[in-house]
């Protein structure tokens, strides 16, 4: 990697798993010097998304390994480059999911550049260098200053880095599919890190939120502590027959795990959208149906463009939304990342990348 | 059934299957007598669509025996009730799959009755009066005149029956997710019944058509006999990816057998929207990631509404638009289901009811 880039000349302490066990160790690498078009962040907190989990045990067989993963990233920005006017030392700032794109096409020229086809993410990407790219489990990070957005001052940054992901992740279709219609009603399946933001962003927008969970125990902290209007029990077809069915306008599948579709797709109005933002590595069943009976239609959405991610940041400093996180020390990456497999966690871990180490 | 249906006066002549083996067999019954709302109709052609093999062999496990299937019919009337006053005696007229909805519902309102919650067909269906509905292998169908539509005369009545399910079920998508924009690009997977006409409305709506298909025998017949512009055989991987990767503005998919949606996802640009039109019986294969990285959508569709399946008809005069057809006597209806279970037909038997038998 030396010839390709030799300017990768400053050292980083982070966090990387080294093969598929995918356990997490202390991991010092290199990073590049601060181009022109590059500030530097001082990485302050960085969310622990699901992705990192399939990620560093390899699940979709990309990995290229020592992975540093981490795409929900908060800092303060300490270098800037000459033409990253857009930026001073001192901001406050968070970097997403992408790391590069080819600033060509109709998508980037569009701000869209997550539908880029040469995108390239924050870890496990090839940057424009020849460099593998690595993530926010990290002190420090050189970041293009387009894949840059400010946090709002009003939005603490630990609770605000999984806005980066999980947020943008559910923000970008609910504006698309235009879900931000007072008084419509959003469903949304499963309650974990995507869901609990999806409730607040439906609640922000006006909406109707019913949640759709397979555990009972989710009702009373989905209406008492996140504000959600109505549970329905999927494991209860009755009860999803007989008054879920063709209840909802719109609905967003958080479920990452394989499960059939048809009967959450019944709970749609006719013409209704269901929107997949969860990322089960097997294919779903899709029922043709339900899709039929209602002119029905599942989409799909990956993160956002950088325009809508700083929309989506701005809307949340001015709603006062953030992530509800558990805190971990960067010795406990392990622990969290086994918790998050079991969806122990309410609803995102952000690692406090400064705390001191437990030993 | 004499108890709720006592005006069930009228003798018709027709064709059933009496249980599951799905033969089919001459079979006598009842209709009603022609209602003020009614139109009789002297059933000329019906064609045989692939719900009809469904439904005769109780695949979907919700057939009404005997079951009379049928639901692309074309006739004359000759009997009409004092409030169908857009219609006369001896106007050339078609019956789709609708045979009853509420009038009342939203969808009803709107003339969108494929969608109204208590739908039922022209076949396997409940009437209003408590009857079950008997499709077009008739000689004689009494029809409310809300479900009956004019053939323009420039269309053969024979060639024309199909469009009736066939038709407005390709038809009624590609209005809805505008699909006739003229120079975009539109994929038909699957040539058969739907897939030949979905072509045809493709080129009448200026578009460029590429037919996508297991059959490396019809990319001949898809271009120079239908008028395709291109044809990509799905089971060539490489090609797939190389050349039809993000090409496709929009996809009518027809194929009534599961299959993975994966690799024909991939061929829509971003944005793009895959049509199901065909009713595989078991759940289609989802990946996810086909959705998420291009911001695509599956949508279903179901034939259509009144109004547009007469504003088809109406496109179908104008631009000449009818199926490719072959003839059947009603004694050679099970010789022709057969062959349609095994896809060879080109591309849609049409019953001629009045013609004579063999024997």
């Amino acid at each position: 990697m030396t010839e390709t880039t030799p300017n990768h000349t400053q050292t980083v302490e982070g966090w990387a798993a080294m093969d598929s066990n995918g356990k997490i160790a202390p991991f010092v690498f290199k990073r590049r010097e601060n181009g022109e078009d590059d500030v530097t962040i001082k990485i302050l907190y960085c969310g622990i998304c699901h992705t990192d989990l399939h990620h560093v045990k390899d699940d979709w067989g990309i990995t290229m390994y020592p992975i540093v993963p981490g795409h929900e990233i908060t800092g303060v920005i300490t270098k800037v480059g000459s033409n990253a006017t857009n930026f001073k030392v001192g901001d406050r700032v968070g970097v997403g999911c992408l790391a590069a794109t080819c600033l060509e096409c109709e998508f980037c020229k569009a701000s869209e550049e997550n539908y880029c086809d040469k995108v390239q993410f924050t870890y496990n990407g090839i940057f424009w260098d020849g460099s593998i790219t690595y993530g926010g489990y990290s002190k420090m990070l050189v970041a293009d200053k387009r894949y840059v957005v400010h946090v709002p001052d009003s939005l603490p940054l630990d609770a605000a880095a999984p806005l980066l992901c999980a947020g943008i992740t559910v923000f970008s279709p609910m504006k698309y599919y235009n879900m931000s219609q007072p008084g419509k009603k959003l469903g949304v399946v499963g309650l974990g890190g995507l869901g609990h933001v999806a409730i607040k962003f439906g609640k922000a927008f006006g909406l109707h939120v019913t949640v759709i969970s397979t555990s009972p125990s989710k009702e009373k902290e989905a209406k008492e502590r996140l504000g959600a209007d109505d549970f329905i029990l999927s494991t209860d077809p009755e009860r999803m027959e007989q008054s879920g069915k063709r209840s909802l306008d719109y609905i967003i599948d958080t479920v990452a795990a394989k499960h059939s579709l048809g009967p959450i797709l019944e709970l749609l109005k006719v013409r209704g959208t269901l929107v997949l933002v969860g990322a089960p590595d097997k294919p779903l069943d899709l029922p043709s149906f339900p899709l039929f009976f209602g002119k029905r239609n599942v989409a799909g959405s990956m993160i956002g463009g950088m325009k809508e991610t700083q929309e989506m940041m701005d809307f949340c400093g001015k709603h006062n939304i953030t992530c509800d996180i558990e805190l971990v020390k960067p010795d406990h990456i392990n622990e969290a990342l086994d918790r998050l497999a079991r969806n122990d966690v309410r609803y995102r871990f952000v690692i406090d990348i400064d705390a001191s180490s437990d030993h």
